[in-house]
């Protein structure tokens, strides 16, 4: 049980203290964000602090934090807030939903956060700050490296590798032993075969796309399709 | 705990009292069904009255009721035996299995019957006479209308809205924020990345099929597809 | 509770020793494989015996016996060695997870290794040493033959055929009522929708594949792809 911090005052936030608050025995005291979005002082009946000063208020020796934002920039965004409540000393929080199944404990880095009615086969490793929606399959001896984004009803078979800030779309499924590029952008429905480069894009019922992952997804994002 | 009587003599029938057994608390009390269809006075050991006089038997103040049928129609019958039932008086009895994890009570109608395995995400709302078979993914947001037809391994994104009647085949994907319109038919497998016209059909691995829904669906199931 | 033996000294007998050792009460008192692949005495702290000689050491009317092979020859050599114990007259242990919904039991045959995470509805018959990994779904009136291998994110529909030793690869379908041949092999997020041949193989987005389904395996697994 840890004195928790949550990061943001929107729809990540929301989902967090949700789900931490239903599923753990956390103690959820505060909230906090960037100064300049900060549009209120209390959110759920507990303070929102300033990022800039959230250590003056909640001291990374008593208090732990947890940051759940959206994927956009290709998690980069996560990524640098991620950095910078390492950088003021916090030890980041991951939950794992209580409810699914596991032969043994599963093997997760800091900031995770992993929803409902997973199958994480067995030696697994799954890095810090890794989200992953509801209902996956990771398939034996994957790897899921930082700050990658699964959505639901992935499949990975096994020997899968996952590269930083990679997004894999719903439904899609990877192939044995296929590596996911860094960054690389998975569309949703997709079949991966083939290893992947970095930055590339993947859509079902395309061969790749010729288009850089974080102007695809920016696109996607303001269509409101991701 | 109510007090249920099943519609029907067939396998809808027999599959909801099956869960309804082992699953819940209610006391089934009996089935009724159309006269011309009561081939039997007595189904396990339980009466089956005429529905043309069920509330005399089993009157609606005292007495819920559940009707699980097929999807024939584009789910018309359905919603047709579902009006009747209401305009009888009864109070529809909705099963949403047990098993699977919820962070916050599931909003439901009346007569859904929602299998196992699911994984509902938050702020869903789920319509009258819904029927979802097994180990769908509902993401954040969605709303799902009155009479529609869920099939089994189907992925909604986020802030999905599905039409009334609609029927999503199996292992089916639809995109983030798409509003499936009345009376779609997804077929297995398929992929739907942008809204549908009422009464559309969309296969895998096709455009759009220029036919109406209700027809489709009677060939598919006339060939035993569906 | 059984006393159990289990086939092998690589991964398979790996998996099957944590998965029972976590979800069962089995009592596992050693391990047996062919002597010329006997490369230890030990393993985990137990002995390890020729399968030449098992029966000396395990006879059979006082242990059972546990085989997880790979799917290697379209499960040929699964098949193999299930037939050999089964001729020095052993019972052969069945391992289904015990997290998952079931209405009632779910009616498997001998030595099926059937894991977490699954949606097995209603009136299924599963054969003889059938593996299912996780998250499968398996509708209505379906029947497994023997010595089939389905991996993750299956889905069946209802009244479907799985013929012996046939193989469903990751996140594939298969439609209402279709019949799959022996030995055929789905590949990964394919769609079947109409009866399969036996020996065929079946892979996304293209038509049937002219080739014999062991050879096309062999070489899938030559390349780690399967």
């Amino acid at each position: 049980m840890s004195k928790l911090v949550l990061f943001g005052v929107g729809r990540g936030a929301d989902v967090a203290y949700r789900f931490l608050s239903a599923d753990t025995e956390h103690d959820i005291v505060g909230f906090t964000v960037d100064d300049k979005y900060r549009n209120r002082n209390e959110l759920r009946g507990l303070p929102v602090v300033a990022f800039e000063e959230v250590e003056r208020h909640f001291p990374p020796d008593d208090f732990r934090m947890l940051i759940l934002l959206g994927y956009q920039g290709m998690n980069a965004l996560r990524q640098q807030k991620y950095d910078a409540a390492k950088a003021k000393g916090y030890t980041l929080e991951s939950y794992v939903a209580s409810d699914f199944f596991r032969v043994e404990p599963i093997a997760v880095g800091e900031n995770c956060f992993i929803m409902d009615n997973q199958s994480i086969s067995l030696d697994v490793a799954i890095g810090n700050n890794v989200v992953m929606w509801s209902s996956n399959h990771v398939g034996d001896l994957t790897t899921i490296a930082d700050h990658a984004w699964i959505t639901s009803h992935v499949t990975l078979a096994a020997g899968v590798t996952v590269g930083e800030r990679a997004f894999l779309g719903i439904g899609c499924t990877v192939s044995n032993n296929v590596a996911i590029g860094d960054d690389t952008l998975v569309g949703a429905h997709a079949l991966i075969a083939a290893d992947t480069a970095p930055r590339s894009v993947h859509l079902h019922g395309h061969d790749t796309i010729d288009v850089e992952a974080r102007a695809f997804m920016r696109m996607m994002m303001a269509q409101k399709k991701l």
